[in-house]
């Protein structure tokens, strides 16, 4: 298509694959390079026809993506990459450090601004399409409790944390329910809990050889924003257990509201996740705000942006008539 | 509160009581006056010391209200007050007549834009809520099936068309959904279902005196967008039994997008609403939606909008900063 939307993807892992799969999903849209901080040559795309560039080079490539895509993870890369690339490109990203994230919004609105690019923040479940539905909840049912749970699954946020630190080899964080607070949130008792009572997080790790596991195991638990809030476990596996129990990233989870309105009536909203796919899932998120950002861009709008700040209707490859015609 | 949002009420029945009731759980709002057709003496509020005014007058309040909320139906009511109202006021309706939304809204759309009022049409959970889960499932993943199911609750605009009919002195209309349907599309079977086949609508009508009740159940089941396409049955019963058993008004019902991603990945969103009262929960939506309406009339927009054209954030009473640290 002559007018497809321009996209790039910077930092090829999971996620990179998985907006590289869905991109193939949305014919408005092309991938025209990947940027990578690896050997270029290293780097295997589910095409092979679409070029691999080394991270170095992607100033250079300012006037031919319309949208550039920040796969890296949120404790060291998306920090460094996100302003930095916000002076260049309109972006789209799936930071998901709750605690930071007006630290990183200042971060990135300000190189927006100045290069008249949109920088698309936070994008994915949680935080995105999560956060959305606690604003919804919150701003229709302003009277009532919001609950989020997690899991069971992975996360792809706090496995990255994992794997920061040093002495791991490979490592993987899965958060669960805590079964008895889901039970309590349902029978609409509209319980106070604690991030802490509802989830737990459970960590398995494969150490570097010779690496010390008490110490690994305390720099994961204290860590601040990822661990230090929560019950978090540790556990030490070896390679082959990893390789078959730890591979899969399925995940999930729900928000609820439980409000009242008028004269004491009930009101409860449920939004639920189940993914085969996790990081497949945050990409296909991050695609469809790509073209939302594209489209913010494209009529003069600049500076950093959240779910919060997009118009529904521009996710959507359907224009504004068809929209209306067919979905509402 | 000195800058509280000044709104109106134009139609005090079941939604207008609603909307005057989730006008005190938000308290940046204040309820300045409804408008009613009937004798304003006749129309008792919740708050006796909120002034009513007729409708013939409402012209004269243009610099009194920051948004009038239109509580009228969808069938008679709104497609002439909307177009009419919004050149005096920014306005929020719950129009739900899905076949003629995109009428509605050019008729809305150029006494606005003339006027420099924002029309905001078509809110509440179906059309509202439900549709933008529907454009979220559908943007995000952009392959699969999207469905959505309605009940068992009572439906209040197919009521409010039971009751246009002649010779129907009170009626309430029940939309049941298919539990096979369901089962169906719950397994990721992705069925293909007619809405015919999703759903059975039911009412239930209390004749007035010598009204002939074949040809009141022939005008109910052939009425084009409300019941044509349905399977409808119509049961005829005494004001005792209607006072008894179809007063509540509980409603509920999801949507759910039923998605592939990368190599053949199942993705699953599921959104829904358990609703004691289903005007209580339209009109907290109208209310939120009210909040948005004047702010986007006050950065300077007009014209007709829906819920694809509102950024989520301005729903909420916090401001963006908040809203991040809070809720992303």
């Amino acid at each position: 298509m002559a007018d497809q939307i321009r996209v790039a993807i910077a930092g090829y892992g999971n996620l990179g694959r998985g907006v590289e799969a869905a991109l193939r999903q949305n014919p408005d849209m092309q991938l025209v390079g990947v940027f990578s901080r690896r050997d270029p040559e290293s780097v295997t795309l589910l095409d092979p026809s679409v070029p691999v560039y080394a991270m170095s080079e992607v100033e250079t490539f300012k006037d031919e993506v319309d949208v550039m895509v920040l796969c890296g993870g949120s404790k060291t890369d998306l920090p460094e990459q996100g302003p930095h690339l916000a002076q260049f490109f309109t972006t789209v990203d799936s930071f998901d450090t709750h605690a930071t994230v007006n630290d990183y919004y200042a971060a990135l609105d300000a190189p927006a601004k100045k290069a008249g690019t949109v920088a698309m923040m936070s994008i994915g479940w949680d935080p995105g399409l999560f956060s959305l539905n606690r604003a919804f909840g919150e701003a229709v049912l302003a009277e009532g409790e919001t609950y989020s749970f997690w899991g069971k699954g992975l996360s792809q946020g706090h496995s990255q944390a994992v794997r920061s630190v040093e002495g791991v080899k490979k490592g993987v964080q899965y958060t669960l329910p805590s079964e008895d607070a889901i039970a309590r949130v349902r029978s609409g008792e509209q319980p106070t809990l604690s991030t802490r009572e509802k989830h737990v997080r459970e960590c398995y790790v494969v150490l570097e050889d010779g690496a010390d596991a008490d110490a690994v195991r305390e720099a994961i638990v204290t860590m601040p924003h990822y661990f230090a809030e929560y019950d978090s476990v540790v556990h030490f596996i070896d390679d082959d257990t990893f390789a078959r129990e730890h591979t899969a990233m399925p995940h999930g989870g729900f928000v609820i509201r439980s409000g009242v309105t008028g004269d004491g009536n009930r009101q409860s909203i449920e939004y639920s996740l189940k993914l085969d796919s996790n990081p497949e899932f945050t990409a296909s998120a991050l695609v469809a705000y790509a073209r939302a950002a594209y489209r913010m861009a494209k009529r003069g709008e600049s500076g950093a942006r959240t779910v919060f700040d997009v118009a529904p209707g521009l996710l959507s490859p359907k224009d504004p008539a068809q929209l209306r015609k067919e979905l509402l």
